[in-house]
């Protein structure tokens, strides 16, 4: 084989790869936004067919032989290239610990799994889904151990959406962030509470979705390659390429802060993932490089942005146009107010920024136990119910409002949601950082958000998966990771609006 | 290779065929429906490469020895394995005369032609869709000569939909409704002219939409397998399988009958697709034998039972409850007059019945002279214009209203156009068969579909591909084919309608 000869195949295969999970992708999309409810196992049968397509290819042995010889050749190949050959080969060497079988059977599992939460969380009915849990906390066992089997299961769940993250590093970051919250919380408990009653009414869908595309048009996300769906859960994903991202959102009539502020979340995932540099699509380069990454950027345009009282004063009077009626009596402070009111809550996504990360604990917490063999899936609500009485002080009326309201199980994510917690951390050291070349509030202020996207697209959305995530956050930063640059931002907020 | 593990091998084959199919028809649809406008390269891309795959898949030494095969072992198999064999083993034989590059490349170009008659009908620009349109003329001549270099180019394409029709017998048929329609035509227009004003007015899309959904339950169609969606041209489409349909429709606000008539015609195509036996499902007997049998089921639905006074008598308060203001001055009556009211004019989709056949022979004699190669692409507007003033006596204001009008030859669909007029032809005979069981206006009457639907899943649907077309229609009428059932029916309707 010549070493020309072998990139070009190293394309193709990429390109191929590419396809496959265009196609994939697709038939969730549209199971999740569009098809008709009796569907679910005919997309089950094509899936389990392309996931073994493309497991062929990944793992096939003339796939396994052009990177075997590409690795040797490692030190003559240009670093895009290298680095494409880096992971494909960690991905093969892994994917060939699992039976194929296994795999594809899993995919099928998947599909079949998040029909049946759609229906649970529905119906409030955890019986009908457990079955399906157990299978995937099992098949998720099982793969942690055929793939690393000196690891503990779940730290190899933790490493597959931010390498190098352990039990340990988030028991501690956990732990600082414990620390810092409760008293915060505490002491916000005790105050004056905020009103959102301006938030509360009702705003009809279609009125909703007009006010999301401004939205989306406001954050600068380019429209020609990004489509709004609407879903039981918001998302975020690609199809083929950083040219065509799909974000969805869900509606509350009754609250124009929910799907708003998943908008501008699942839009910042979009802004990342649009933004990989052209000369990575049609490779594994292409998009977000981890999930604690991912998280930062949406956290941070949901967040520090989204829920800052610069913003709010843009956009308010937008929101007027779009809901002239609901909005007629209220201003934009009220608005900044009501949208970071502080509840103690049942409901992840909804939360506000001071009590979030204790959602991310409690299933952090669960999917440890369950990881390590020490709750059974069965006992999930129980333990759910228990965790939210203890971390927030809430009691769970049932399931649909607790351990069936969010859709990562389902869909296998076990391992993913530490990324929240620790994206919102990464994010305030981020801002921090920026806020040394761009004037952010003033930004903010005029609804330019230009500048900011610039600021990114320069430090982290261009490459990519170019860089580890930990190289990549070193280079922007240019020290540690420290999460008390969150807890600091959370507190100076919160005291002033709460007058602590 | 022994005969139960070849016929192991032809199943997985033709699973495998239908996942492709699965992926490829979802992205067409999105592509129809959701994706974002900037979006069409990144289809094109993955299009490319699955058509690849799967045209490896179907050309491979492989499926031919396994073909070669089963072929040799025909009379060993059972009818529905010999069937899904012959049907295979013609198509691989034509594909491998086609060279793999200029069918992939093929591919490619469609949908970027796709693209480009959105935008070209959109702005009134055919010079913008010309291009695309000479390429597609081009290559459907060049595959045609590989192919079938001892027939007709024209024929070649006239077979591809409706097995065993050429220009000959178009030109007998088309003659046959010629004669018969031209003077009808003619002393319908010399009569007292029927109102549509009671169809007209302002119908908001998200109302229209759930009348549409009204209409697919009426129907009888089973809608937790067939969806709903917009689009620039109504068309119908299977998932991977009869499990899985989607029709469209696009709608005019300010003419309830478009869409109307559109759903009950694209809902007619998804009858017949949802109701292959199951056993058929993930191999080629799935679905449709034709498009002239599909077209007989879509314009049987359209016309010969949703344009009847009987049902318009059961619908009509179904439609004053969507649209009470719209519709509180006029009668069941009144709207079957103004379905019914004849007018040449300029818009295929929404011409009536008896006009409608001219406007398949446009498209007819257009395309014979394009593929015989008398006609050059670019001339095609000025040709389109003339046959329009010659045939339907309109002049044709602007391309979009003229030869940008359907989507078919964007997406290649050259020879397709005569399935319409022939279907609407069976359409007629079948119900007079039809009649001699069911009390069809009775059932009409009271919308109630499950005695047609009953009949027409007995004798067509459940069958698939099992039988030819023709041999289909032969079963099913006990008779030759005879195009004056149609004649007749539609001199019978409209001399009462108009008093002739």
């Amino acid at each position: 084989m010549e070493l020309n000869q072998a990139c070009e195949q190293l394309r193709e295969l990429q390109e191929k790869l590419s396809a496959f999970g265009h196609a994939m992708a697709l038939i969730y999309f549209d199971g999740a936004t569009t098809a008709p409810k009796g569907t679910a196992a005919n997309r089950g049968q094509t899936l389990s067919i392309l996931s073994r397509e493309s497991y062929l290819l990944s793992t096939g042995e003339q796939t396994v032989a052009l990177l075997t010889y590409l690795d040797g050749h490692k030190d003559e190949l240009d670093a895009k290239t290298a680095r494409q050959v880096e992971i494909l080969y960690k991905d093969i060497k892994e994917m060939q610990k699992i039976p194929m079988e296994e795999y594809v059977a899993y995919q099928q599992v998947l599909v079949e799994a998040d029909d049946a939460w759609h229906t649970a969380k529905e119906t409030n009915d955890f019986a009908l889904f457990c079955p399906y849990l157990e299978q995937i906390f099992a098949t998720e066992r099982r793969f942690a151990a055929y793939c690393a089997p000196d690891m503990h299961p779940y730290n190899y769940c933790l490493d597959k959406y931010e390498e190098g993250l352990t039990m340990e590093k988030c028991d501690e970051f956990f732990g600082t962030l414990r620390s810092r919250l409760v008293p915060l919380i505490a002491k916000i408990g005790a105050a004056q509470q905020v009103s959102d009653a301006c938030i509360l009414g009702d705003f009809p869908e279609h009125e909703q979705e007009k006010f999301s595309l401004t939205l989306m048009q406001t954050m600068g996300i380019d429209m020609a390659h990004c489509g709004l769906g609407t879903t039981e859960h918001p998302f975020t994903t690609s199809l083929g390429s950083h040219h065509d991202v799909r974000i969805t959102t869900n509606y509350d009539r009754g609250n124009l802060a929910s799907s708003m502020f998943s908008v501008i979340h699942e839009g910042g995932h979009a802004l990342y993932d649009l933004n990989s540099d052209d000369s990575l699509a049609y490779t594994v380069l292409d998009g977000g490089v981890s999930m604690g990454i991912h998280e930062s950027q949406s956290r941070f345009y949901e967040n520090l942005l989204g829920r800052s009282r610069a913003f709010v004063g843009y956009i308010f009077p937008k929101m007027q146009e779009c809901f002239k009626a609901q909005l007629a009596n209220c201003t934009a402070e009220d608005v900044y107010r009501a949208i970071n009111k502080v509840t103690p809550s049942l409901i992840r996504t909804e939360a506000d920024e001071v009590t979030y990360c204790l959602h991310v604990m409690v299933r952090y917490e669960l999917e440890k136990k369950v990881m390590s063999g020490e709750l059974e899936v069965k006992d999930l609500p129980a333990a759910w119910n228990a965790l939210y009485k203890e971390y927030l002080g809430v009691d769970v009326p049932d399931d649909t409002h607790g351990v069936l309201q969010d859709s990562h199980w389902s869909g296998g994510g076990i391992g993913y949601f530490p990324s929240y917690a620790l994206g919102s951390a990464y994010g305030a050291q981020l801002l921090a950082k920026m806020r040394e070349s761009v004037d952010v509030d003033a930004c903010l202020a005029a609804g330019d958000f230009a500048p900011i996207n610039a600021w990114n697209r320069a430090h982290i959305w261009r490459h990519g998966c170019q860089k580890k995530p930990g190289q990549l956050l070193a280079d922007v930063l240019g020290c540690d990771f420290d999460p008390t640059y969150y807890t600091d931002y959370l507190e100076k907020k919160y005291t002033e609006l709460y007058g602590l």
